[in-house]
């Protein structure tokens, strides 16, 4: 059976396996300190067009954002997140399990805008009483966030004046970030990114690896003996090649970006095919994710032929369900998608 | 100038500074081995009709609501909460500084209902990604609560059936417990609470008290060796015999309950002051702390008489108020407000 | 029967209850915002000849060796302590709780030296995997030591150069400060220790107050929104007055120093008894604690008149018990021990 | 060069990346729920001969540590182990970030003996104030230890009983398991660790993994909702596949053990070839890595021809070097090394 359900569900890209091979016997230095390690982190400096910045491999999401948010905060200070957030909502915890408040504020479809975190800050100062309240201390937002929208390069900038106003700095959880950039209708690239964010990650676990985030502090603002901090977390990993060999193989002949624009291609043709037998879009998305709102009898029809993920119910009749494509997503697997869907 | 600024502005109940006077060269037993705990212990006891609890004092109100809460929940939980509750605004991230997260549920002036939190619970289990949720494993309110409203005897117990289904706790946070008890317009007692509610805490601090709270653990539930777990938070009092003698003295002759009615006398005085000159009421508050919506210019001219807190902007030209009476206030303090609202 | 068990054992020094009962009824502003805090702190910047420090009053004294640590460690930091030291032995983990280890040193009756300090740090960036290790960040050092023996001027000053040398704060737990300084064995005042520690704290809860602890920071190193932090541990009392009081009275002519200095003279008139009866000392401590080796049958006579501690066992036949004076003990204390030690 | 650096230098076994080649383009469920996990459990419960055993699959030996301990641990317990202990020294504080403490014991070559626990223990309850320390609520050791010495059954047997006495956990740090359990000196099966042990972890990224390591809860004790808390520390991996294929790879046809023999069978001939030549050894270890006291400058020659770990200074003029086999060690760099001791 076919599956849309998400993002991860194959292996790695062919390429990363085959660069595993070829280096497998080579000995290389443990803990994230091999050439494979500098060659990515070099790649991607190149590639952000920020020189003085510092990449750290790390293993998964969730781990990526609870080091981040947990080494940049301050003792009295929480991350100022969207409701919707993943480290809201879909982290067990993570943030709060290193003691900091995840401080949510109304989003929509999965976006914090400008105004909202503006009001959201000046009321705490304003409020007489914030010294028995957690600072905000550091914006997070996910690109393309949880409902697969983007952030325009004018409200990525906007949120980041509010940031500059007071101080903290903005965190961009990219763990779709390869279907962002080469979405048809993002006018924000790599470079923007690593101008306008203070940290953010390049996701590899949903956009062809095995594993691995790349985190890029872009201000000279790596916390200070960061391995140590990384290592106090459980996180680092011994045979940190496993890391920097994929990321050197994807940031090879714009790897990353070419299999991103896959899923990207193969999403507008999928969107494509609702649109032709009249399905209705729950969120208008611009990358990988699709969401449609199927009536409950078709629904269940419809999963005897494809694997999809259910998202959130929408009324007694309906369900919203997600669609993703990745970097693996064929056109035969359009092509089978476009029967099932005939045949029900 | 007199206050109503808010209900901890004196020190303690004459009968209980003279009580610290007469046992003070009593050698006692430290870190709450006293007699004059376990006096006041059995005072509790007695008075909650509610032989098999356990009580144990706590200096502050904020470390009883996470030495409660983190000594209670499992790993994997969190502690569900209004949005408006204490542990989610105006204790700095006390609770996630344990590693808990507070998850935050729509309100109603300061209250939830068992509607709101059975959909609460029912849709996180209704989720197909829970196991990547924090699980609701508490429920919190303060009774009254921040807005000095109040839960019926029946809403209590709506809500604490949520919890049973669900194998939950109920933890009532009675930082201003008396004036709760002792309000005209409850049909709430202490031995009702001891009986619906898993854990609460009879606040000490806002009731006459230098300080303290006493927590009842009405199940036979206390956790196990919790005196290290007090220690291991820093919680635990030295001289234990200051809670213990305080405590002691409040629920002797009935101290507790008198001082609190004297209290919701002077609020209910103080409303019809306000009625009678035609203020608006932001909330119908049924204890000692009293909302009124003021014109700003009013609310200026009135601060040169009278402190009292602000609350939050009512709009442009109207700010909210908090008037607070205590176990301190007289019937000079009400003539004093009387004449500082004629005069303006 | 007499007690000679701890110093914590009564009440507050007289003066204390009476000036808070002398303030009961004025109305002052909570969260240590008080006059009488801000009046204690003068006080007790003047008396450390150190107009820039930052004083700060919190109840309990592992409650203020938690606070301190964790907020003036980095997050990859741990605090070096004598393996006796109270952090590493007596407050239940309260300092891992923060997620900080205690680095535990090499120790002689309490007390640890410059050289082994030295040692230790050396050591540590000598090791090739330093950086998966625990980054020693702070000294944390007791005096008098839990054994009762002090620092020379020239010993804490020579562990201040070894931490100058790494650049981490020294940190003085004073639970017990008063006795140490009323020593007639030492050479180290309170401007002394002011000058030479970074953070130290005078202890109120064993010199006389019902509770409290003064934090003094030296260096305008106060961590930044302490307030807030102290608000997120819990340890941030409502009613301030409590602490602001006890410690404006406790620096108000002396009184520290006098009651401090009636617990020296009544250790050593104690020390000359059983000095005169022959018994030995199992440290030499020219404190308030005195340790001496009881024959067991001996002790367990003594024991039907007398008060005293376990201390540990220091042969089959025989144990180290600890007697303790106080700013409370009086001469006629010690005609009854006297009278006790003849009658077995 | 060749290099014995550490047993962690080079990939992995080639059966495991083929594995991972041929499944790649398979749609498996993500967070450990695919088959490939599900057979890898099934393979490692038989042959532990423990068919209700919980197998869980995680990426590091820190990570594992640290999620087994705190997710075990009550809130007023420690961890007991060598003051050796991985834990205790070399995870950068990872057990003190979850908020509990390490209780160093002292150790012989790596070693806790039963009587050394058994002191400590009695002596913790023995102590009146025992509720202000933390208290043993898990015996933490490594198998092999961190100087490649091992346990004989017996002595683990003796452990044990030491714990169920106080009913409290044995953890076995396998990280370097297949390596003990291969040598020629040992009586202990993975059968019997299972049987003996509470929890114990198979390495795999010491033992021809890329990463991975394999819990093992053998008394129907796996902590409740226990991907809840992996995923709230960060610790889930989102393409499980990664783990459950390189253990289903391992321990098919023995793969396991046969590469963990070779480390075995080159490390004696190693062995062999220091004795022959004069070298001291500082430890007579029975696994993989050797303790060998090299002269200083003899050291230096040496490195210009071979790799290996610096462990430790002897003394002015001898320092102790690790020289440590691995699953992918050949007769070749053996040939090599002793070349290389021939030319210096």
């Amino acid at each position: 059976m076919i599956s849309f359900e998400c993002d991860y569900l194959l292996g790695a890209h062919p390429e990363i396996l085959k660069r595993l091979s070829e280096t497998n016997f080579e000995s290389l230095a443990g803990y994230g300190a091999d050439k494979y390690c500098d060659s990515a982190k070099e790649k991607i400096k190149a590639i952000c067009d920020c020189e003085n910045a510092d990449v750290e491999f790390v293993v998964g999401g969730t781990q990526t954002n609870a080091l981040v948010i947990s080494t940049m905060l301050k003792d009295y200070e929480g991350v100022v997140s969207a409701k919707t957030g993943h480290v809201s909502v879909h982290e067990a915890g993570a943030i709060e399990y290193t003691g900091h408040k995840v401080l949510e504020i109304p989003q929509n479809n999965g976006k914090i805008s400008a105004d909202v975190l503006k009001k959201y800050i000046k009321d705490f100062y304003d409020d007489g009483s914030y010294t028995h309240m957690v600072f905000p201390g550091m914006v997070y937002l996910s690109h393309p966030t949880e409902y697969g929208t983007l952030y325009t390069k004018k409200e990525l900038e906007d949120i980041k004046s509010v940031c500059s106003e007071y101080d903290i700095p903005l965190f961009l959880d990219g763990a779709r970030l390869g279907y962002g950039l080469m979405s048809n209708d993002t006018d924000l690239t790599i470079k923007d990114i690593a101008r306008i964010c203070d940290v953010f990650y390049i996701g590899g676990t949903k956009v062809g690896a095995l594993c691995g985030e790349a985190v890029v502090f872009t201000k000279s603002n790596k916390p200070k003996n960061f391995i140590t901090s990384v290592k106090k977390r459980g996180a680092l990993l011994a045979k940190g090649r496993l890391l920097g060999i994929q990321f050197d193989t994807l940031f090879t002949d714009d790897l990353y970006f070419k299999i991103s624009k896959n899923a990207i291609d193969m999403a507008e043709k999928m969107k494509n095919i609702f649109i032709k037998k009249g399905y209705t879009f729950f969120i208008d998305s611009p990358t990988n994710q699709q969401f449609i709102v199927l009536e409950n009898s078709c629904m269940e029809k419809l999963k005897q032929f494809v694997s999809f993920s259910f998202w959130e119910k929408y009324d007694e009749n309906h369900t919203v369900v997600r669609f993703a494509t990745s970097w693996a997503t064929t056109e035969n697997d359009l092509i089978e998608l476009e029967k099932a869907l005939d045949s029900i």
